[in-house]
């Protein structure tokens, strides 16, 4: 007779767990094959109340739980392989499960990254869902932050800034924007990122460098500035924006600092030598992914700097998002 | 700057991450290579207030969170690679966290088992450490649960039953020891598992099955049974006990129940073919592990029994441990 957590995880996952090495979560591990690849590892979790809230609907929370480790991936420029899930329920409610496990399911599919096992456990705390995933690339060739040169180009795919923009009005604050559909892109870009697993093949073949953003593209650039040696400048206006971004803008001006050091992006940002640029640009529109050159990466030691089109700095009071 | 997040894993972590794959925590993701091996991936969470105690010391929360994983890999005949780790915390502590990351790094040491990554989030809730850890096994060599076979022997290592009980005086339950000493050993068997990382080559070598004991002797047997397609019998008076379990039992001789479905043991359960027996308990001693023959596996789909020396089946109310 199983017990109500094997019962949970037969009716709700085992569906998930069609790769072989999955064993169909019937036992203690899983198994992961690697060939002559390097194996990735990614690990981020999410939690209710601080990366999502706790009245998102669960495909949303399920979708973000396995993105935001998926654009980890692609940002290294692996080849998803699989993942496995620790889930921290305060209960089991059918009505919260069923369509968790379908949306973690259709995303797995979608992505190529199969559930591999996991863990469920029981907490009197908020939710938590955490997910380590794992790509495959070829031997040596994962893409790493602390490689950037000075002369590169500063690349970032997508747009930024409007899962920032998402959860302030999630949060209540109005906001400018009186266009339902504005509003609601930008809540939809907070809840549920997109990851750029189709731009992976680009960055391995010509990025020095990448990372993806998750805490702001300015705090997120300092890093890998710092582990490179190297300084960066932005141009606030190359920086690419969303139609209701710019709406947001055009009446809020001062708001680009916060679109600059704002959270939950998931986009790419890495650095390309010149020389690979045009060749780089091409592959992307080939995968189907936009990119924009923002800026350059420059000698120096400090701090990444935001300038206007007339390379006036514009000061930033914080950078990124930090958890404590 | 560093964020506080930045920081925290600086001071703390980083020293822990002496592997070339881990980058020194300085990237979005590790590498792990696997050469021929396959790689077994297991992951495991403890929540306080539910795995542990919230006034448990650090040093043993680090180390249980660490060997509940390794006694997975271990009992999968896999050889530790690396672990990634999830933190989620309500506040930082420079009380709690040095000694955690302290006794961590002590443990991954003594093990071979590197820091990869992580991941630390806040939260509202209680404290929650999941780890995600990775072995190495010979191609197609990991033991499963799934392939038990009639006749063979059921073997455990070490003593069983021993955390449940130190578990039972944490929570105020009194129990018929007055022996300090035989409680604080109970209490500490709760603490900080014995992961049998040292069996794990005899396991691989001649067990025809394995699993780790974490919710319960009985009922993780019947989950091995369960996927095997075969039976068990139990001998309750070969289950290896302690001595203060044996003292326990002594003056409570009902309490053999509770042993045998009790949680927290962090054995291999594991069985091996009549004729490969004496070779795996050679192994064992070599390795320094205790073993017990405990029972035999035998034909049919009726949930393992407990037997007496009389070969009348002891009943249970419970065979493990569930979180729902």
């Amino acid at each position: 007779m199983p017990s109500g957590e094997d019962d949970l995880i037969t009716r709700y996952f085992k569906p998930l767990a069609a790769a072989p090495g999955a064993l169909g979560l019937t036992d203690d591990a899983a198994i992961l094959q690697a060939g002559s690849d390097d194996v990735v590892v990614t690990t981020d979790a999410i939690v209710a109340g601080v990366h999502f809230l706790p009245e998102d609907p669960p495909e949303t929370v399920a979708r973000k739980a396995l993105r935001v480790n998926l654009s980890d991936l692609a940002a290294k420029g692996a080849t998803p392989a699989g993942f496995v899930l620790t889930l921290a329920l305060r209960e089991v409610s059918e009505a919260w499960l069923a369509p968790f496990a379908r949306a973690l399911g259709e995303d797995a599919d979608q992505f190529g990254c199969p559930l591999l096992g996991g863990d469920t456990v029981s907490t009197p705390g908020p939710a938590m869902i955490s997910v380590t995933a794992f790509g495959r690339v070829p031997r040596g060739k994962m893409v790493r932050r602390s490689t950037a040169r000075i002369g590169d180009a500063l690349v970032v795919s997508g747009t930024i800034g409007d899962a920032t923009l998402g959860l302030a009005i999630l949060k209540g604050e109005g906001g400018p924007l009186d266009n339902d559909a504005a509003r609601a892109a930008l809540i939809e870009r907070y809840r549920v990122p997109q990851p750029r697993v189709a731009l992976a093949q680009a960055v391995r073949e010509h990025a020095s460098a990448a990372m993806d953003l998750s805490d702001g593209l300015m705090g997120d650039l300092a890093k890998l500035c710092d582990v490179s040696g190297v300084s960066a400048i932005v141009q606030a206006n190359s920086a690419p924006l969303s139609e209701p971004g710019r709406a947001w803008l055009a009446c809020d001006p001062g708001a680009i600092a916060r679109l600059v050091s704002g959270g939950d992006d998931y986009e790419i940002l890495c650095t390309v030598p010149e020389n690979r640029l045009a060749a780089f640009e091409a592959a992307a529109r080939s995968a189907g992914v936009s990119v924009s050159v923002i800026g350059r990466i420059v000698a120096g030691k400090a701090a990444p700097r935001l300038v206007d089109a007339g390379n006036r700095e514009i000061p930033l009071q914080r950078r990124s998002y930090s958890h404590f």
